[in-house]
């Protein structure tokens, strides 16, 4: 399907320039590679290879939650792929899911939830800071998934408004005040996922964790190597990052037989 | 929702013991940590607790793929939880979506790609063993998945039949030789993922990718650390995984503008 | 030189199998592999191969710390090879120095540290339990060691007796309860190493550290993979230790102009 | 005892700001953190605190082969002291030792292996840049080390001038060149330690060193993380170095019985 007015794209130049736009007539896209007017872009297919104003190639492709991590604003640290992808694979959620999640941030979590739970899901997102959920929603948009987003401004240690809820996720710093309220809120058998980054976090949320009918608890950490690959000279990267956090995992039992 | 009879569940006893069963009449479940009869399961919900025969506490999950790799049976190895959860995130694949995989194995990429893309999406598995593919069926029917997939007794380095295919996954020892068919076979911007054990496969499968107009290409390596949570004595386990394999991802492009 | 009666030699057969022994007259090496007659050795030199009853090949080594850590009986946890020789290293110990070491255990950081301090060098070790030092004396014997150690019986949390000590190294599970006698132990400049394997004893150790004049604080942990190479093949080993524990590093400053 | 002129000491002020210098009437010490005359220093001892011009504390500590790394002019990439220390250690050289070495480099190994062979041991280093050899020759003179060590400009590669070696290590591109000339070189039992950085270069070295009669030959990987140590807040430090090289060992077998 051609591309037309007002999708939303990534302007692939190379792995260190990756944007997100969305076609509007009139609106040029601009970079240190060169620049380019938007329209022309219309009728083009996702995957084709343009050609920058000052000859440097790049490529149009479909945005995923990954492009939406390398190609959009992030005023707060946001969570990084590698954990947000376990997150969502151990915690099962699926399409049609209802999904709470704290704090909103810049909205990286929230978009990759959005993605998965597809239209006839839910994800409600709490933060406290009316101003970071604003650039999360603007970034939420631009991916076209506001519709699967509820957004609340409330204090998420003082309570979970949902019930009957598939899975929770926290990104927050003292994600032990609202463990309570996470049992409460979650279906049984339901996923509760915590980052954190310190070792002291970790020790707090678990043992908090047994204070209730969780099971299945687990503390991981995720570490991700890049190779370079070049015929007979290929290696790990040298530099890179080596903490983001931990990733703890539980989901809720009850009382049966 | 009650269980009932056909349903499937995860009895969860302790991280080493999880068990995928399906609630028959007149059928037992047993483990060296006692035995239950099934029928007894009918009516519980899901995340409840359960006493089995010897007095041990069980609780009865909803199973998700992680649940699936941990108690389905494994003939052939298979690719672990933290691989293909990186696989599915960056590929973009959601609801929906067409995805090619080779080889089916003992299915457990199948039984996660088939979660991801829904009722409406379908997953083609590819393998040259018969036998192979017959594990991989029960397996899948277990997770009541059988009808998002299509299973092919096929050598995929001769060719792809499907076209316009949102992504691709290769799980064999020469992904290589497969890598000019996935070109033809994807969808423009479409995702080819590719697991190999060993470096030299990264180097090879890499260096034949650069040969095609696939862009975004990328080698990394998932590490996962298990950390053992004691009040006032937490730390890494001891002993565990240090090496499955290589991811490379990449993305097809075409001639634009 | 000709190996002698006394001497003591690393019979190599392969990685898994590798062991100390002394040649004597009379005596028999024994293993699943094959056995020898010691006394036939002598003669030979370090570096030889050499064939057993069942026809199995082996090698004559001469024993490194490392070999002694293969080798020799290890009735408690031991400390890993990677982190005694970055203890070692860091903590800038050679020929000649005075060296302070709690516990003492199986002896193996024992055999290292006296290796490097040399002839004119020593190594005070301190343990609460005789039993085991019983057993680190005679690994310490069977290195040749035993002139460069002294053996105390005392619980080191109670003082250190040695004054002017250009190291100490501390493999405890309270060495903070050691942090302020370390201190009047030490030289001015002389480093304290701890290694303990919770993240909680490596908070305790550094704050602990940081109420007395240490500088140079530093908390790190050491990770080993091992490759399997093999022509077009070649990848980190599968299973492997993920962790031992944590090194801390520091040295003592004094009030100066 | 009180440092006099001509003493080389380590002027640490904090992790990022080590500096070497050695004590010279006249001369001064200058950072971004402060200056001193280095007159000044005179009659204090090893790990005295002084106060630098602007009000800065620093600290005189006594070079360590880990401060020579830290604190002086390195124009080539080095080794990294998790590597060194690994590799001294598992070669067993020790006091007395004759090491051959090559390529010089800034002469970093050199230091240390100088630092462990003693007054009666010799390291022989190998280097086909005279100017290289020339930066690497004042650091070894800085460290006071330079009575043990013998500098050649020569390709190694072209064979080994020495015999009876007790150690060889190889820090180049392409070791597998020198290897036939290390077996030859080396006395038996003897280590041979590699460190290169690509993997291809690991799968060459070690299929080389098995057309010789190499024991005991492994490859392995170090990796180091820092933590950071706050009350209630500790973790790993968030960037870092992911990868340097590779490791690889072996000893020197010859025909025995």
């Amino acid at each position: 399907m051609p591309l037309k007015e007002g999708d939303t794209v990534v302007i692939w130049i190379d792995p260190k320039r990756i944007y997100l736009v969305r076609l509007e007539k009139g609106k040029k896209f601009g970079s240190d590679k060169g620049s380019i007017d938007l329209s022309q872009l219309e009728g083009l297919e996702y995957g084709s290879s343009i050609t920058l104003s000052t000859g440097s190639k790049a490529y149009l492709l479909k945005p995923t939650p990954l492009d939406a991590y390398n190609g959009l604003r992030r005023p707060s640290q946001v969570l990084y792929p590698k954990d947000i992808s376990y997150m969502i694979y151990v915690s099962g959620i699926k399409e049609g899911d209802k999904v709470v999640e704290a704090g909103t941030g810049s909205g990286f979590l929230t978009i990759s939830l959005a993605y998965v739970v597809g239209d006839k899901g839910k994800v409600i997102t709490y933060d406290i800071r009316e101003d970071m959920q604003e650039v999360a929603k603007r970034n939420i948009s631009f991916m076209g998934l506001q519709s699967r987003v509820d957004f609340k401004i409330k204090d998420i240690r003082e309570g979970i408004d949902e019930t009957d809820v598939d899975a929770i996720f926290l990104d927050m710093p003292d994600p032990w005040k609202t463990i309570p309220h996470a049992y409460s809120s979650l279906k049984p058998s339901g996923s509760i996922l915590i980052f954190v980054p310190t070792v002291n976090q970790v020790e707090k949320s678990v043992l908090q964790m047994r204070q209730f009918d969780f099971v299945d608890i687990h503390a991981e950490e995720l570490i991700v190597r890049e190779y370079q690959v070049k015929e007979n000279a290929t290696r790990p990267k040298n530099i890179g990052v080596v903490h983001t956090g931990f990733i703890i995992r539980a989901r809720k039992s009850i009382k049966g037989s």
